[in-house]
């Protein structure tokens, strides 16, 4: 399925000196970027964009496509300034004859809300208006945004200045070509809007609202809704499976750092490698066995775990998440584990003499790499009753806390104890967990 | 959708003193168990069985189904002495007007073959037949099996005396209510046989082929099939990522094991913690630090090695597959190697006094934990390329057998050394490799 852009306006509300509003960055991705990326993985690959209001800058911005993996076709409307309907009528040659999605390129969305929208069964003639029910969302301006009031399952009347709605337009849609012939006629009554020529598909009963409420979407439409955007995409990147110090100390700072560095050309591969050589040097400390050199040590472990979130979340923030990237950065973070624990390990033997240390690294060895082992399903189990219960996740983020304290705190010895017996008590607990699950699932 | 399961008949070729034939047992599980339980795996959990010879004993062993984690009713043919589409009859009421599928109690099959069946899409009035068109294999008798001719898309003739035939009937049907018309009008002309009924339905051009060639399907008819059906579920216990060692030397003796054990009441689970003694003995055995006791570890490394197939081939014998299962054996597993790991280390260490050991046992670990972290993904990527070439796998396997030779030839040391850098190599390896399987899948 092919999906239509409309970015041909001006964008009045938060004009920019140079740049037409869906070339404004965010995180290192203009918002026709991200409109274009997300879409993409809802699987939709081809393209065509509408512009109007500087539509040469766009056009030399993303080209064919073919470096995000798409294929793009422009249309040109000369009349952008009429309305937004006339730009969603000048591709109706260019599409011809097949049903489309229909996109704003100033909203931006999860892909979730297209993966449904592309899922919904279109009869004849039939268009479909992704709806937010949430009429007292903070995420679009009241005052602005189009309303829709949606009776018997269909939407009966949509426009900006509705007096009483029950939902609003999110600007995503599911078309057939009938939109087409809706926008001829209201176009001919002087009506140049899109959501006039909904307003014909509705009273013709052939406009049907697919409920999209709770999930991502935002109207990019000013200031306000810009920084709110922004503010949005950070909370985001956040996973349920985070554990507690992840999830409290960690993420508000790893995604501060990573909205910064969104905005560099490093890559998450790159970061992937810094958190691991931020790990490599805390070991190096550590396994010098003085004390000054442990808090050192301490530190770079705790702050190898902050960057660890980074590239991740830039990833995710950029869309650059690949299979190869989540790979690379398990196993790195194994033989940083490893070296941690190792120069640990090293640090108390030539400070203390005592031999017994070897054996115990061994054990915190065998216990951290196994929840390590069994964290793919646990983390699937996680996020299966994630949003029942928050389950307290005993993992990397805790354990690399624990050794930062110890190193502080020139307690290294007894942590070492300490993540000997938790991590593979926590082995065991798992099993005895996946054994009682697998029975009450019988 | 139901299974209707036709168990009336004598069997008359194999016939057993005291039991009919769908109770005669193979690894411990009777035929008619082995057919509930290859269909439960295709999602089917409604069974309809038709009984006639030694009825009360079928009904007697399998009950109402409810420790299968099925739902059976049955169906007393008092005809069945007649033949088998009297049997196939007699379930007309039961089963409504409903589309089901048909089953013969002798015929054992993997239940690929009935997720592909019920996938068909039917007509009005249609049935479907699976059909192998290998009709030159060696797993069914030509002179007693059900032929079919299949043209153009339908099977013209059936009947176990066609002189020229491109296909055998499997006994394996998706059924409309149809075939019970069908088989009124063949009883009605004196014939009793299910094959006449479904002739009457290839005269009506009712009845079409499903392809289900190189699937595995037999009929249990005699006793050379019965042995037949013995080899073909041992050959089909290895693994397509079994690596070398496993292929050419635990998987021949392992499957003789548990080929035996099957017929015991031992679990797999049970097996997996034998497995996982045995490992541990060995690592017993290497931190003696003897020669005399590193050989006896080394044969107890590779038995335990052995016996880790056991557990899974059991489970894939007697459908005793959990996921509870499969992750305490992994868990075990990696247990076992630190342990064994450990063993050697502390073994070499008291011979030799050299601390360089503790290094060189915490680097094995790290490596040995890392190959199997990763072998998840590689292991689906190797089922992936798996008809194509076999992988050399760098696996468990392998790295047991190497300890085995060590053990036995008192090469500790150099094994340590061996292991150490082979399985990070590895690691390192399936990195690199994952990075060139995501850049050309771009």
């Amino acid at each position: 399925m092919k999906a239509l852009i409309i970015a041909a306006g001006r964008g009045s509300r938060m004009r920019h000196k140079k740049l037409p509003k869906p070339l404004i960055y965010i995180y290192g991705l203009s918002l026709i970027e991200r409109i274009l990326l997300s879409a993409k993985k809802a699987d939709i690959k081809d393209f065509v964009i509408v512009l109007g209001y500087k539509g040469e800058k766009i056009k030399r911005k993303l080209g064919s496509g073919k470096r995000y993996g798409i294929n793009i076709e422009y249309v040109m409307n000369e009349d952008w300034e009429k309305g937004n309907g006339v730009s969603v009528l000048s591709a109706k040659k260019t599409l011809k004859a097949e049903n489309f999605i229909l996109l704003m390129a100033d909203h931006i969305f999860n892909e979730s809300i297209l993966k449904r929208l592309i899922k919904v069964p279109l009869k004849r003639d039939e268009c479909a208006l992704a709806v937010d029910k949430d009429i007292k969302g903070e995420h679009f301006n009241p005052d602005d945004v189009t309303k829709v009031w949606i009776n018997d399952g269909r939407i009966k009347k949509i426009g900006k200045a509705l007096e009483s709605y029950n939902g609003v337009d999110t600007g995503i849609f599911l078309c057939s070509p009938k939109i087409f012939d809706a926008l001829e006629v209201s176009i001919k009554n002087g009506k140049y809007a899109l959501s006039a020529g909904n307003q014909v598909l509705s009273d013709w009963g052939k406009l049907k609202p697919v409920d999209i409420t709770g999930k991502f979407w935002i109207d990019v439409d000013d200031k306000i809704a810009l920084k709110k955007a922004k503010e949005v995409l950070i909370q985001h990147l956040g996973k349920i499976t985070d554990g507690p110090i992840s999830r409290i100390f960690n993420r508000p700072l790893s995604t501060k750092i990573s909205a910064f560095l969104s905005k560099l050309s490093i890559t998450p591969n790159q970061i992937s490698f810094i958190s691991f050589l931020t790990a490599i040097i805390s070991a190096i400390f550590f396994s010098n066995g003085r004390y000054i050199y442990f808090i050192i040590g301490g530190i770079f472990a705790q702050l190898s775990s902050i960057l660890d979130g980074c590239d991740g979340e830039i990833a995710r923030l950029k869309f650059q998440q690949t299979k190869y990237g989540g790979w690379m950065d398990r196993i790195l973070d194994r033989y940083a584990d490893a070296s941690i624990i190792f120069g640990i390990m090293y640090g108390i033997w030539i400070n203390t003499g005592w031999r017994g240390v070897w054996i115990l690294g061994f054990i915190t060895l065998i216990g951290t790499f196994m929840n390590s082992y069994t964290a793919g399903w646990y983390d699937s189990f996680l996020r299966e009753i994630g949003n029942k219960k928050k389950g307290f996740r005993f993992g990397r983020d805790v354990r690399l806390f624990i050794i930062f304290l110890g190193g502080i705190f020139n307690q290294l010895l007894p942590v070492l104890f300490i993540l000997a017996l938790l991590t593979n008590f926590e082995s065991l607990r798992r099993l005895f967990l996946l054994n009682r699950l697998s029975k009450s699932s019988e």
